[in-house]
């Protein structure tokens, strides 16, 4: 297709990650990826269509606001209409929802403005991690941990506070050789949602395990095991603290990814290239 | 037993019903009655433990606030709790929580009033039916029905205003024979809850299908394929109506069972008992 026109699009998914090996495509395994890419192929009748993703989310978690991109051919996009009186672009909306399985759902099909990469031009990832601390409700128990016994949100939120900033997370992150754990943490906070206790936790990326142990910090603060200075001193040792439990990956959903103005796409994307070491992936679970 | 000493005990439960033949033990068939009554059982240490619930929920509806009450011997509530040095009833709601599966929860455990019957002295069941119409979350697409148009909600308000109120909802019901269907609509309205349309839905009780029924109805005038008037018209024929589709149970949870003073549940029960014909639950779904 080399010089042929092509789109490069965005796409806006949610989905249940109960009943998938994460994101990423690989072979024989059910992933979100591997989805996506099949029923791209499938819609827009192409080989193959490859698709870039703003979270590398893990086996379990999910996402109500992941963002991905793909580039097609322009004369894949308007084909795969057919005869619909729709748009391209929300004839393959409605499409892709056809062939897609239900723990999949596509919110948004847009063209993507010039510059715009789904993983290189974000500038924060937003997950929020929920907990039933009391009986949890059956209807959402896929998404919701349940925790035998009460958090003390107060001790939680201070401790998270001694957190936020731009730190070196080693303590809270799987060691991969050769990449930074440098990361900006925005926002780290606990709030009372009806009979849950909801995390937001917001930075410009994530390593990997980061978001599922600075929350097993911070539920071992909450239920008063220990005290909320225990944060800053796990952080401070910047290295991988063993009593720091990963928590389970069903409570965490990657909920919303920020970008800059549409001018700035590009200059971010060239920047955040620079800064991430190849291999490094803004994964997280 | 007979002459033993027995308690009346009250148990609020939440179920996700997806996996579930409905509320009624049936032989052979998994059931909410018959996990709840096997997991008494087990925990008692007694051959059987019969309930009797507030509202006997179809396949595929939801419950966070059912309401049934067991009698069970002092002594098997007492044994039960074993070294635990928690309250016999704490421990009995703790265990139960740990032998049901966790589609089921139990919410509360207590000594029930005198005079309590979980069936005949409730006065109201509240159900909530969710709709989604725009893409569906799939995160609660287990309790979510996924609508592919519009919803106009104020329309769906006009046409459910004309069915407040005592009336012969034949139009509405499964016909059995000798079973009345005058039931007391007390609400029925619409909300927008973020993305979602939810109905509030409150009986004195509700006859096989009801629910399911008006809702139908309400989503047919709310997509504008009826005018709100045509409610009115399908209560006054007083005759099943086959135009009005019976919606998927996924949408329907009981949310909450009211029950009168504790000094008025005798009373109360014995005039439901008077007047439901024998063999009619209040059933629904």
């Amino acid at each position: 297709m080399a010089g042929w026109p092509t789109v490069r699009i965005r796409i806006d998914l949610a989905y249940d990650g109960t009943d998938f090996k994460g994101w990423a495509r690989q072979p024989a395994l059910r992933t979100v990826q591997g989805e996506v890419e099949a029923a791209l192929a499938t819609v827009l009748r192409v080989p193959e269509a490859a698709v870039t993703c703003a979270g590398r989310t893990d086996t379990g978690v999910h996402a109500r606001g992941q963002v991905v991109h793909v580039d097609v051919a322009d004369d894949a996009v308007t084909a795969s209409a057919g005869r619909s009186e729709d748009p391209p672009l929300a004839a393959l909306h409605r499409r892709l929802n056809g062939v897609l399985p239900p723990d999949i759902r596509v919110r948004r099909v847009a063209e993507a403005p010039a510059g715009f990469d789904a993983r290189f031009s974000a500038t924060w990832r937003r997950y929020a991690y929920r907990v039933a601390d009391g009986v949890v409700d059956p209807l959402v128990r896929n998404h919701v941990l349940a925790w035998p016994r009460p958090l003390d949100l107060d001790a939680m939120n201070a401790g998270a506070a001694s957190l936020v900033g731009e730190h070196d997370f080693a303590s809270f992150c799987k060691k991969r050789e050769g990449a930074t754990t440098v990361r900006a943490l925005l926002d780290l906070h606990w709030e009372r949602e009806g009979d849950l206790a909801v995390a937001t936790v917001r930075a410009d990326a994530f390593c990997h395990n980061m978001v599922r142990s600075l929350m097993g910090c911070l539920l071992t603060i909450g239920e008063g095991r220990r005290p909320p200075t225990w944060a800053a001193e796990v952080l401070a040792a910047a290295v991988r603290d063993p009593s720091v439990t990963v928590v389970p990956p069903h409570g965490l959903t990657l909920e919303e990814v920020g970008y800059p103005a549409d001018a700035e796409l590009a200059a971010r994307a060239d920047a955040t290239r620079r800064l991430r070491v190849p291999g490094e992936e803004p994964a997280d679970g």
